[in-house]
């Protein structure tokens, strides 16, 4: 059962009760949930038996365990020991840890499944999110499962393909119009109004702690052994910060005995406020004001958590890097041609922040090292839309072979 | 590891060593795989602490146990409790077997990753199929995870679209000037001239073993319990046929007492050669010469296992149905809303049978059913197109939320 006793706020420490609240009475700091690691009484057997899923760390969780009825078996997905990537690169021990493969096809399956799962704990009769992407499928899919129905407000003139996949699990979208600011404002007011569970805004401090097991399970993957260097894509920066809360908790219950030495962040070039802050010195991120890459699941301009990656980064002696358009694309594809594995831009994002490291020489061959790939690559069919050669013609005779295949 | 011990012809019986062979030299009957079940040793405590992919049930694999350099852990995939779409349709225990969260979004990461570790293991240089689907995009990766070339051979006129994916992870695509059995044929010559591995031709008899996991699994998922009623959709039949090799396996060596008591096979009716034969009592298997079906992965006119599958049929006391393509996308849909399981229109295609075995009162309320839905509808973005609703405009004020949100 879940070990979570409160919620806390970030910035002044006040506590509340497990409720909806998500921003601070007193100092309007974002609230976090704050758990009793003393009671949890875990070793590392504790697991041995338990279900493959994200669920199988519920003391971390702040959701009483989710009955089957509601879950769709997100998370423990595979930790790719990446020999033949890292060869290309000259890295002795680099392992992908392969997201795409959850059951709406991101990472957000993760936060997306605490929050409606929390939504349905409090009695709540719908659900929704403020989201154009990934968020949106894997709430509307979580939603389904639960039989809720689920809300998704986004800018009216957003393309209709990004929807599509909610639309196919039966969420309402909500076509807002104004900016992406409006929907998220109305979204908010929709959540106080109408009682609605928005995952992403007042049931945000649950959410979060979705995406703390991709710390979880890299460790336990890895024999609850931690990696030396993480590298991990970033948008709001909640999942970035969650997984150093997650590899500190794993710590703090003594289950792994340190936290990775290095964390680097990576935004892409056309979105990268925090970057731009981390160049400068700086504590506060000035949001970009119109985000442009490929990496639309990362064009955040207004990051969420960018202050808390700032400090998060500075604590582990990280660095955050910007990686370009073309960069990302070039990650792709290497990332598929070595692994098999193939990603969204997002995906390719670390793999390119990896290669640049590499390259600059900012990176020690015998560190181990862990790559978040994010998103499944069958999420953006159109990246590949004129970046793929032309097929080979051949006639149907086994003379024309010889041409083509090597003896 | 493996207890494959020889390969022997379905049809007359004669046995071969594990090679390359593929066709009975005397009969030119398939050949099959056959193990050494008394060595076994198995019973159900033998799986507890082994991997939670494919790979857990090497026993029964023609593979010496994949190094974990040539795998990226398909299988083991979600059996999802389905209670709301049970209960829409008046059933008692209904189960989808979800196997659109494989590592390249189907069923045939299975296949794929035996034939081609077994190719790995042969020696072989490089790998291929004869596919424009989903075996091509699985081929591809599990050849770039190995890294050895791949070459997939399709018809010319294809759409671009469909080979993408395939080329995403590096496999080179040959476009035969002529017909799928042109591309098909001359694939079977790349593989007897340059030793490719062709999977579904000279590896085929390795290759189908992958889809007897499919058995295991739901077995397993089930504590070991066999269900009543398994509905799998229908293109080559190999699939069906390595599923009803499993469940007998299974019983063999003693881990299940029963093999299911009904077998449903589906095609879509704009492709159902199998279904012909089975409603004239036929036991050969007319072609169909231009299959028209939204099931494109289904759309096999002349299914190589249709002889099988109707044998296999008839011994399980099951039939063979078919479905229109407008009970296949309300199927997606139906699926999609009630579990947030999102499928190709191959995994619409059991779920439209299951409703219409039930509509038909074909179906008893209390049998255990399990759907197998086999690839992810993230691979046919094209089917919503047209077929969602408009998202709903509002304006960025709460009162305007008044007329879409019901308090």
């Amino acid at each position: 059962m879940s070990s979570a006793a409160s919620l806390r706020c970030r910035e002044c420490g006040k506590e509340y009760p497990l409720s909806l609240k998500y921003v601070c009475g007193d100092c309007f700091g974002p609230v976090d949930v704050v758990y009793d690691y003393d009671s949890m009484g875990l070793n590392r057997n504790s697991f041995v038996s338990r279900p493959k899923s994200l669920w199988r760390y519920h003391e971390f969780l702040p959701v009483e365990l989710s009955p089957e009825s509601t879950e769709l078996q997100a998370g423990y997905t595979p930790l790719v020991n990446s020999r033949r990537l890292a060869g290309e690169l000259g890295l002795g021990r680099l392992y992908v840890k392969n997201d795409t493969v959850n059951p709406t096809g991101s990472f957000k399956d993760r936060p997306a499944a605490l929050g409606v799962a929390r939504a349905v704990q409090f009695g709540l009769k719908s659900v929704g999110c403020a989201s154009t992407g990934n968020l949106a499928a894997a709430t509307s899919a979580y939603a389904a499962r639960s039989g809720v129905p689920c809300f998704v407000f986004v800018p009216y003139d957003i393309e209709p393909a990004k929807v599509s996949q909610a639309q196919a699990y039966g969420a309402n979208i909500l076509a807002v119009e104004g900016t992406y600011d409006d929907a998220n404002r109305l979204a908010a007011q929709a959540g106080e109004l109408y009682g609605i569970g928005v995952v992403n805004i007042n049931l945000r401090p649950y959410y979060v702690e979705g995406s703390k097991t991709l710390a979880f399970e890299v460790a336990e993957q890895l024999g609850w052994e931690v990696p030396d260097h993480v590298i991990i894509p970033v948008g709001s920066g909640a999942m970035l910060h969650a997984i150093c809360k997650g590899f500190e908790e794993l710590r703090r219950v003594g289950l792994t005995d340190r936290v990775p030495r290095r964390v680097t962040a990576v935004e892409p070039a056309g979105c990268a406020p925090i970057a731009h802050a981390f160049q400068k010195g700086s504590a506060d991120v000035m949001p970009v004001e119109a985000p442009r890459t490929i990496a639309k699941s990362l064009a955040i301009g207004d990051p969420g958590d960018g202050a808390y990656v700032l400090k998060d980064i500075r604590k582990y002696g990280g660095e955050v890097e910007e990686v370009h358009d073309e960069q990302i694309v070039d990650a792709v594809y290497l990332l598929a041609k070595s692994e098999g594995i193939f990603a969204e831009p997002a995906g390719g994002v670390t793999i390119a922040a990896l290669k640049k490291l590499v390259e600059d020489g900012r990176i020690d061959k015998d560190e181990s090292v862990v790559c978040y790939v994010t998103g499944s690559g069958l999420k953006t069919p159109d990246l590949l839309e004129g970046s793929l050669p032309r097929p080979t013609r051949v006639k149907p005779d086994a003379r024309s072979l010889s041409q083509v295949i090597a003896r």
